[in-house]
């Protein structure tokens, strides 16, 4: 039997997971499992880095978080979901990889520029208050990646600056240490970024425009009750603004075939906005309905998603510390061997 | 019975020790480890921070330095003599931390800018290549202290900035997540430096101006009579220029009462250069006799040292483990208990 390819995948814990991460991650990755040898990463170290003065925020979201994956179909007997804090190994190698990358490198990282500028209420208006860690970041990224052996790291658009930056060290590593550390290929995401109840290019928990896959009825009916439709109501001097209905731009992703009929009933002007409001309402819970069952029989019997994090976290180590052996063996601090 | 204070000191395994670690810190920690509890921290990853490019020369020097410290008198039975890189708590503490101190605060450090600027060939001219890893060593030095609870941390007063930083990130941290770690106290030590045979006011390796404790006679007999005396050979316009005479100098250092006599002679004229130089050889070779003596049972006994940093070891981890425990409660990344 061939050897399946590692992919590495993963989200920071610091919310629950909306319908921006299903379509944009979590469907692919159910998908991806079957292909792969799926690493899965509830990145709380990661997360710290710009909640350090919450951390019941990120304890809380690990177990959401880890509920929301399997509540889509992410299957532990296909994919390893672990948590980061938990193998010590990812620090060592962030460590050990700081020293291949120069202040200066991750200074001109695009992505880590764009972060300090939307995290001013962490960091401040101009950055100076940029801490260590998560200027590093990308380094500890790289330690995640390389951990696992990964081939394979899906991203958006936005966080290939990141992955670069892993292939980067890994060369380097090489280069001075030998051949140990695997260069992961980027696998850039298809599916485009799924935009905000208000229109935003983004959806998330910091800009109140998500439907998270725990909402309830009610809270999914009074955020698409209040949906961006009247494009009249929009600034032309906003750039941010979209161009088109958001309850039009749901009814694509949950309407199925119905969305011929929503379409051309609204062009023709037959269709009221609450009663296509409505309609959506009622397709986004029949979308959600088995996922949310789901939900349901996990945040009932957390014991048994402890059970699946700690047997994903195991085997999770186990490589990191076969990779670490190598590392330290390459780079002659194998003391005792 | 009272529990002793605990004190954290070490070497950056980059070199053989000398008489300079001797008088300045070795001889000191001989007598500290009767009075405290005594890590003394063998920092290959701190080594590796500016000789990632030169792994072995730190692998070699970690027998070295325990052979040295061995040879001057550190007792295992009193002294946990331990190396850093066995240690995963340290870098798991590193991580951490790095989200309580800002960029802007490590490029403010004095030892840091100093050391930048002295690593030219590591970090360039305008030190645009420093590394990640190096900028944030004050940080793992912190990881490194409070790991092991320590009280007191002995250093020169050009390392004080480094405990400062210890102590800030101390605060801070206890301040956030609660009051888990112990904020040391600088002892900063008595003894001035001990310069170089050529008058240099610090001796090392780089500056080949050194008398190591495994050097043979014929290494300090040649380095000796090498030793500047001549004064007025020494250059007006060098401001590093000494105003003693080096053979003088370390006679104070190795001649004991003997030294009342050698002043007197000199001062009169009865001595010659030559002849004062072959005294202080001698006295040298006497002083360093027993030292040398168990260097050599120690080099010839590897096995034994091996299991003195292995038991050593063995403890630190213990005690950073349970360091690491207290650390992960306080920051709500104790899962599963």
């Amino acid at each position: 039997m061939e050897k399946k390819k590692i992919i590495l995948t993963g989200d920071r814990p610091t919310g629950n997971l909306h319908i921006g991460h299903y379509f944009g991650s979590l469907q692919n990755r159910v998908k991806l499992q079957e292909e792969y040898e799926q690493y899965i990463l509830i990145a709380d170290v990661q997360a710290l880095t710009d909640n350090f003065n919450n951390p019941d925020k990120v304890r809380k979201n690990v177990m959401q978080v880890a509920i929301d994956y399997l509540s889509c179909g992410i299957d532990p007997n296909k994919s390893h979901i672990f948590i980061q804090s938990m193998i010590p190994e990812l620090a060592e190698l962030t460590m050990y990889y700081s020293n291949l990358v120069t202040i200066a490198r991750l200074e001109r990282n695009p992505t880590i520029k764009t972060e300090i500028k939307q995290k001013k209420e962490v960091f401040g208006n101009d950055g100076k208050l940029v801490t260590y860690g998560f200027l590093g970041y990308p380094i500890s990224q790289a330690a995640d990646i390389t951990a696992f052996n990964a081939n394979v790291v899906p991203v958006g658009e936005d966080q290939e600056p990141l992955i670069e930056q892993t292939k980067e060290i890994v060369r380097k590593f090489n280069s001075l240490y030998g051949d140990v550390l695997v260069e992961p290929e980027i696998m850039l995401s298809k599916m485009s970024r799924v935009k905000g109840l208000d229109g935003n290019a983004k959806m998330g928990k910091s800009l109140g425009n998500a439907i998270y896959l725990c909402d309830s009825t009610e809270e999914i009916a009074r955020k698409i009750m209040s949906a961006l439709t009247d494009t009249t109501k929009i600034k032309k001097d906003d750039p941010a603004s979209p161009d088109v209905c958001m309850v039009g731009y749901y009814h694509k992703l949950f309407s199925g075939k119905e969305q011929d009929i929503i379409f051309k009933e609204c062009k023709a002007g037959h269709r009221g906005c609450v009663d296509c409001k409505k309609q959506l309402i009622k397709n986004v819970c029949e979308y959600l309905a088995p996922i949310q069952e789901k939900r349901r029989y996990y945040e009932s019997n957390t014991k048994l998603v402890e059970d699946i994090l700690l047997e994903g976290t195991k085997k999770a180590q186990k490589t990191a510390s076969e990779t670490m052996k190598k590392v330290k063996e390459a780079m002659k601090i194998n003391y005792f061997e």
